[in-house]
């Protein structure tokens, strides 16, 4: 599979990541059939949501910041439970079609990297899996 | 990969899509392996719970309702950001085991395009990949 | 596709079921490719999250259950409307890259089967896609 990092600046971000994930396509060569993006990690997480109004993204750190508080009543002593919970409600997988190498995404949408406890550096996976067994490239 | 639009009525709406679906595997003609439903928008999502009883849908769609208002003190001037933040909950994507052609789900579970900015015309597709690269048809 | 079952304790509980995984793939005898992890339910789901602490996996319990918690005004007369909305929050399948026969998680990463609705037992299904059609076994 192919891997890349990402840095985050600041506790919570999105980071647009969808340049990164058709560059990993590109360089494994899949022409037409579904690629995973998967994040090895346990605070951050994968979304597709809006590439335009940043506001939008804003607007959704916000949502999920008031939704699970960074801090409460937590047992785990690193002070992160928050983060562990909005990634599994994001998820750390997300399955994306490629046709004629290219990643099929709707006209709004952008992959993000969901980061929940930065800033750290991240990786990201991305494994590509042809339609047809073994593609000619 | 094979396409199907569905028409919501509401703001806020599961549409059943698993005859689609199911549709649109055959269509392809897909026998084993997996099939990803991607909805390639930011406001409506696809996730997979019960088919029966309707006011177990009901109640999910009230649920969320309370949790994200769609009143809230966002930046984003569309007025929708809680449906973006909805969508990457649910996720805009699923992805289901085909056996023997037939989409293989739990005796309860349905597959539902949720809708949270409608009324709309919403886009659905479908990627066939099956487990043995080219398959007899 | 591979199954198993697992068995639950309490109404609310993450169990472990990475080997269990790692197992089933082993025994489809996958080398290198996909596998989903598919929870037929509509009350339980299948999350990937902190392997070690178990104090992280407690929070993330006591998280979810505040946010939505069983008795509400609900509409479906099973009383675990609650249980279907958290299931489609986390989802019901995870899809996860496999290389050299081996399952690729991060270090702190664990596959858990998230039960809402227990104790019950419940059964998982894991379906293999090898990224070269036929694999030579």
């Amino acid at each position: 599979m192919e891997r890349f990092t990402v840095r985050s600046t600041r506790r919570v971000e999105f980071l647009n990541i969808t340049a990164r994930v058709q560059n990993a396509v590109a360089q494994h060569g899949l022409q037409d059939g579904l690629c995973t993006v998967f994040i090895p990690h346990t605070t951050a997480a994968v979304t597709i949501n809006e590439n335009a109004d940043p506001d939008a993204v804003a607007d959704m750190i916000q949502i999920i910041g008031r939704l699970i508080p960074q801090r409460g009543d937590y047992c785990h002593t690193e002070g992160n439970s928050d983060a562990h919970m909005k990634a599994s409600l994001l998820g750390c997988a997300q399955t994306i079609v490629v046709e004629q190498g290219i990643l099929q995404l709707g006209t709004w949408q952008g992959i993000y990297l969901a980061e929940f406890d930065g800033p750290r550096t991240r990786t990201a996976w991305v494994k590509c899996l042809p339609t047809h067994g073994k593609e000619v490239r």
